[in-house]
């Protein structure tokens, strides 16, 4: 089979058999498939689509173009949370020790963040000496030592991803869910995991602005895990307004230590409780979601989930001291309140604007090869629904350069709408996804 | 304007600004664009088509990529013909000699053949010396000297074309009408012309099947010329059955002498008669179709269009003598009858099959750098409508291995349909298309 008869193939909107995909895909890893034939194939399936078969067929095929983790040593169900990413979302840090607590075991290997704020990896090395790139074998030691351990992707696993990844970004076709749903599964199943659970976020500040986008790559996502013998499920969650009151990196180490401390901002917690809950359910360690927010806040609540967070930074390397006293965190030159130019009530506080504040600022990176200042960024802000008094302070500003906190205060005005009728809060859990 | 926001747009949907298409030519010729960028371009335009205001630019954009012949110094109307290829279609060959008769300048840029039987340039190069590859002064000096020239494209005429052609097909990404049409109009423009006639060709036998999708590329091509401010028009004709008795190489040159001395085959004369009276027109050279006809008649009775023919040889350094005796063309080592199974008339003749059959005894190429074998091919051909007798000759079969003689022999006997009902004639002139 030419390379083109499979692109051409796609092309006129018939299925690939898996066998073609394998094939492909196989091909793309080692080189031997050009990368202008994979653009083509990549701008087909944008346009053509995938069925569930071809989907999951494409997964498989990009998972196990690298190592794929061999986690029988953990005798603990092995349950991860994805989420497709959001302004102010913190949830893994927090969720990672808090179930691992109630004995799942959290194998999460997370990414950087690139286009708006740092991802989780950004966050975790605001905590001085914390290690992302532990090796295979000290990954699996933290997990069975402790219940959970967060690391970043090596470069052997899923490598036609990394590859395919990089070539979509540059030949516009990001936006095509079966390409989506490939990527995300294949690095994340790479795992070893017997189960997922998914955060799809849908509004002004995720990739999918539009919710019927977002429930489509969420059946999507289950489909394929469940295909692959995965325990699945989805939760489609509002992302019009930052999640908490922090957004750059050690700004959430802050907010993520008071969560565990059971001192968390209500959206942040409610989340966090949802899918937690979810993640002990697919797990087998509770049999309905109230015993087990239940179980969950009582690990909060006792301690143990502060305590496991300690231990998890501990055995990365990270100062612990840091996180007990987190004005030892790095600390920004500029912190400075940004005043409402109104009294009244919240009515937007625009994610996408307050991430790109952050960008500014430079908690996130336009290019991979930025660097990320874990200083800055904003505090403090408040939420839809919350009364503010005229100058009195919406959030507050964290800047290492007064050119850029100049920027950033300007996009952070925009960010947020004061009406003098209040709103009510808006819902956070939009819908679960089970199939 | 980044190149994945130039794909991202045509993906969309939207039209192209023709600034953009040039930025994105120019740097995909350079190589400053990698393959891997227009191929996911060339696979959106391929869904979502493209204006004939973008198809143009497309077509300017790779006519400038590379050099465009100055032909100021020839006082003639430059006027050529294109035809998008079939089997036994030897048109070029008569047509350039005979309207180079009537005062028109020819300058004809041609192809090789690849995937059925050889082109222009593989049937000149049957005639023992002669040159394909004029220097672009030698060229223009033959179309002084006599008023036509048939050469091969050289490296500097629409290198982006060369690049784009050959990323198509691999790419899957060929059967574009603008893609298609901007291929063509950009190589032959080149060669400074003030109008051209297209000979579309449809059926069985060429790239294009259907007649909507021939009248389409038709009217794409004609509508391009006219933008560029060239004198266009083109007709569709039928490619079910091979034009003439004669496919492969050096037989179509003893075909071409025959017709030129007045006695071609009705089919292939209809053909050149038609196109030739375009050109006449295009060249403001003939009023009506019938007096262009007739100027044409009277050139190839007079025995002007066959000295044509043979100063325009010798000028490329061809052995004309191998013209006026064509015995010491190259010949085959087998000759064989392919006899009728049964009597009754011709009904089928399918030039696909028969295409493949020249194919197989080594008349075209695979790959473009096969070599091709001038001797072989088939000769003799019956015509749909024509009546044969039990164990007569449908064709006379050409070869210089037994090998594949055998298959082509089998592919021969497939290609014919005998039927005891009389067919009629099938139409050769489909439609003219003028806008």
């Amino acid at each position: 089979m030419l390379p083109q008869w499979t692109i051409e193939k796609k092309r006129d909107g018939a299925a690939l058999a898996p066998e073609e995909i394998r094939e492909f895909i196989a091909g793309f890893t080692t080189g031997a498939i050009p990368d202008y034939q994979m653009a083509a194939l990549a701008m087909a399936i944008f346009f053509r689509g995938m069925t569930p078969v071809e989907t999951a067929a494409l997964t498989e095929a990009m998972m196990y173009s690298g190592d794929v983790l061999d986690t029988s040593v953990l005798t603990a169900p092995k349950i991860d949370k994805h989420s497709t990413g959001g302004i102010g979302d913190k949830v893994s840090l927090v969720l990672a020790p808090l179930v691992a607590c109630c004995g799942v075991a959290v194998p999460m290997i997370s990414g950087r963040g690139l286009g708006i704020t740092g991802g989780t990896l950004d966050k975790l090395e605001a905590i001085p000496g914390y290690r992302t790139n532990l090796t295979t074998r000290e990954f699996l030691d933290v997990v069975a030592r402790c219940g959970c351990s967060i690391i970043g992707q090596t470069d052997r696993l899923a490598p036609a991803d990394k590859k395919l990844y990089a070539l979509r970004d540059v030949t516009g076709t990001v936006p095509s869910i079966p390409l989506i749903t490939a990527s995300i599964m294949s690095k994340k199943l790479a795992a070893g995991l017997d189960g997922l659970v998914l955060d799809v976020k849908c509004g002004r500040g995720a990739f999918m602005k539009e919710r019927a986008a977002a429930a489509e790559l969420a059946h999507s996502m289950v489909r394929v895990g469940r295909a692959m013998n995965k325990k699945m499920c989805a939760v489609l969650t509002a992302m019009d307004q930052p999640l908490g009151r922090t957004a750059g990196n050690a700004l959430e180490i802050v907010e993520t230590c008071e969560a565990l401390q059971g001192r968390g901002p209500a959206d942040l917690m409610e989340v966090t409780l949802v899918l937690g809950a979810k993640m002990l359910q697919l797990a087998g360690l509770a049999n309905s979601c109230d015993t087990a927010q239940a179980l969950l806040a009582e690990k909060l609540k006792s301690g143990e989930a502060w305590r496991k967070w300690l231990e998890m930074v501990q055995l990365h390397g990270g100062d612990v001291a840091a996180l007990e006293d987190t004005a030892r965190l790095s600390r920004a030159k500029f912190i400075e309140p940004l005043p409402a130019q109104q009294s009244g009530f919240v009515v937007q506080a625009d994610a996408e604007l307050i991430g790109k504040a952050c960008l500014v600022l430079g908690a996130g990176r336009t290019k991979t090869t930025d660097a990320v200042d874990h200083a800055v960024g904003v505090s403090a802000l408040l939420k839809i629904g919350e009364r503010v008094e005229r100058s009195q302070p919406l959030a507050t500003l964290h800047a290492n350069d007064a050119a850029r906190l100049a920027e950033a205060r300007s996009l952070m005005q925009s960010a947020f709408q004061i009406s003098a009728q209040s709103v009510s809060e808006p819902p956070l859990l939009l819908e679960e996804i089970t199939s």
